[in-house]
């Protein structure tokens, strides 16, 4: 039996789920691997807090990251603590003193996976990151190793649980956006500070590590132009239904002729399109590729074990390279320096709402009206617009309505 | 630049995809692996036929199977003939021969695959076979490596398209079963004898073949109690809808206690089970594991470039081991004697339909129609049995319907 020693980061939701899977799997995994994990010291914030692990060995807290990542024993340094310059610099630590990496921290893939990435290349080790996007479902591994022999030509997912609950949580409970997000608060789906799930921004740092692995094309974040859900109101719910819609937090990123065309955003879905049928904290991913056409990978987005599960297969694939000690065959993708754009750069269809009209269209002017009737299917105060619509045309059609309404929304369809 | 020698046996559907991503992935594979692969010998039945592959390369065909499986340059056999006899015997000469092999032959590893696995191991050659489940769905990938560290506790798939394609077509098209399979083998989603895809033969291979990685337990086909899709009828299609339910082709295995409850064969799904909006050839595969949850997989179950894109995936696989010297790291688990058993035989819930039943109560004897009022849901011809039903109580209530009505159709329904 050999025994691998492992040094963790954290020891929070994610990290208490590891040392529960642990040890849980452990006969298991040194039933078919002959490897047994050491867990020789945790870094935490408060070392002495009392943590309700159920867990039988001896657990080593410390206070020090250092006394983490300069232990020349720690084979394997799993970060599970976030934060961005602390894990950062931790991280690169552990790489240039030889130890291979498991981090579950989107942010910091999404914003340095390139270096981290080519640092480990450079000390010949392993860096894994699976826990990053949509928890517990293996999408990163599946496009590493599965669609890598494929060309992808798109990705459409739902990668914020939080935003897909309070999203599902208005149209099925005809509740408003404040009592569904304060729903997901008290059921512990979303954090107090609910800012970086609700404005698109972790989708953001999702859709930019799929895009790595799919694309070889890491998104500039700073000019990604993402919507968050917090517009999306009751009437558009409802007006999606009518029209056989709903409406999605997507993230969407599709490659044509050496450009990458992405949203961050909410869009209305066609009920025929499985990602209609992810409710919830659910996470769902499609890609599409010239050999294999649409496949989906659904499951849990987020929660202790199930992001803990994909810890435990990178963890079982760095400990495989150790044991043939062959490491350093990380995540990654040549890169590819292709443009990006805006998805509404593409000719798109939109479903739109008017958000103060009541039903009364002389609101609009009539010259309006015969240019609305051109473009959309009119249900009412809802307009599903049929046609594909350029850029200008729907800037066009936004101020013809401006016109006799207060607001206007927009979501480009996904069929 | 490393040259590795490839070998194939078969150059039909998906051997010839095989060829086409192969060079249409050339550069890419070459650029990612710095591997460039020889296709240096193809068996097949017909060596002279013209074939219509677009290949730029010479390609070398000959009539026997001999001539690659004992050519010492080829480092890798991929079988794409099928057959059960010829492909073991040439799978097995071609371990022994110290090749490793890539098969998408689900009848052959359904039935041979741990004798395969265990001779693969002793001559410490790769064997994969990611092709012959759900083809283009990665599936026994993901249950390999990003699954390997939960607890497998059942697994629901729909696996055969044609079957899929049939029932999915008696529903949105209203067509009968005879003219729904014509419809299917016109579309080439059906051989024109189709009887191994609707009798639940070849869902019964895939079913032992996701056992086999699941559970580590290869299941005992001639034991095995499946049913086809002959006997749904366009009542019971019409019936299930209205009762919100559709009928889909379904495998099932779930480990409780030891035993590995099993069934191959129609099911009525709820409509918010992922498995509903699974339509035509399309597979799927939802897995329920301790720590994940549900995740679900879904995508082309068949075709050329899909299945082939699985193979592909095996080639990279094995590619990696070879030029890292570590090759003999097949699909595996190591193998547990748990029993098996019906999934009838667990309480469930039922969907049945009378089909000589025409909406008249009198036809069933009063003491009957009580009986069955007790356990079930009355909704014209159509029942859904809202109780959990055991298999006795199952047996009582067909014997006292019967008495009233020519034919009792039971589905067990999944939510
Ligand atoms: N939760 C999920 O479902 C999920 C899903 C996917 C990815 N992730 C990612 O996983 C990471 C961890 O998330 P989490 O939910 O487990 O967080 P968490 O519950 O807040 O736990 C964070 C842990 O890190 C420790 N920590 C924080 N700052 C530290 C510092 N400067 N030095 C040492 N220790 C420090 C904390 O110590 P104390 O315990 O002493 O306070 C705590 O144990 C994040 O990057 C997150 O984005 C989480
Ligand atoms: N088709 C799919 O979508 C799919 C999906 C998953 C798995 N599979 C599996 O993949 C395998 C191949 O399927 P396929 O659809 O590609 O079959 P196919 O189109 O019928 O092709 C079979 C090929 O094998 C050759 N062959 C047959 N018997 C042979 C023998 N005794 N010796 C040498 N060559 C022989 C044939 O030669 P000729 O060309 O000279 O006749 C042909 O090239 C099967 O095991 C099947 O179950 C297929």
């Amino acid at each position: 039996m050999t025994t691998i020693s492992v040094g963790m980061l954290g020891c929070g939701t994610v990290g208490s789920g590891v040392l529960t899977l642990l040890n849980r799997g452990d006969n298991q995994i040194s039933e078919s691997l002959g490897v047994h994990f050491n867990i020789k010291k945790i870094a935490v914030k408060h070392p002495d807090k009392k943590r309700g692990l159920n867990i039988t060995k001896d657990l080593s807290f410390t206070g020090e990251i250092e006394n983490v990542i300069n232990d020349p024993s720690i084979q394997i340094v799993i970060e599970v603590m976030g934060t961005l310059d602390q894990a950062y610099k931790a991280i690169q630590q552990a790489i240039t003193n030889g130890k291979s990496v498991i981090t579950a921290n989107k942010e910091l893939i999404a914003l340095k996976g390139p270096q981290l990435t080519k640092l480990a290349h450079d000390y010949h080790v392993d860096l894994y990151y699976e826990a990053s996007v949509a928890g517990g479902i293996p999408i990163l591994r599946v496009l590493n190793e599965s669609l890598i022999t494929d060309q992808i030509t798109g990705l459409t997912g739902i990668v914020n649980g939080t935003s897909n609950f309070v999203l599902s949580a208005m149209k099925t409970d005809h509740s408003s956006y404040e009592e569904s997000l304060k729903q997901a608060q008290s059921l512990g789906y979303a954090e107090a500070n609910p800012i970086k799930d609700i404005e698109g921004i972790d989708a953001a740092y999702k859709l930019s590590i799929l895009s790595q692995l799919a694309f070889g094309h890491s998104i500039n974040l700073k000019q990604l132009k993402r919507k968050g859900i917090e517009g999306v109101t009751s009437n558009d719910i409802n007006g999606a239904e009518v029209l056989g819609l709903t409406i999605k937090p997507a993230v969407i990123a599709r490659q044509k002729d050496h450009e990458l065309f992405t949203l961050v955003g909410p869009v209305a879905v066609y009920k025929q399109n499985p990602l209609a049928n992810v409710n919830g904290v659910e996470n769902s991913v499609l890609v599409t590729s010239t050999a294999l056409g649409t496949t989906s990978y659904s499951g849990p987005g987020a929660g202790s074990e199930p992001t803990a599960n994909s810890v435990m297969s990178d963890l079982l694939a760095v400990t495989k390279h150790i044991l043939l000690e062959q490491i350093g065959t990380s995540f990654n993708k040549t890169t590819d320096d292709i443009g990006e754009s805006s998805l509404m750069n593409l000719p798109l269809t939109y479903f739109l709402t008017l958000n103060s009209f009541t039903g009364d269209e002389a609101k609009i002017s009539p010259e309006n009206y015969e240019f609305l009737k051109q473009v959309v299917k009119v249900n009412h105060a809802y307009f599903c617009v049929t046609k594909l619509l350029t850029k200008e045309q729907k800037n066009e059609l936004t101020s013809a309505l401006a016109n006799g309404v207060t607001e206007v929304h927009f979501y480009p369809i996904l069929k």
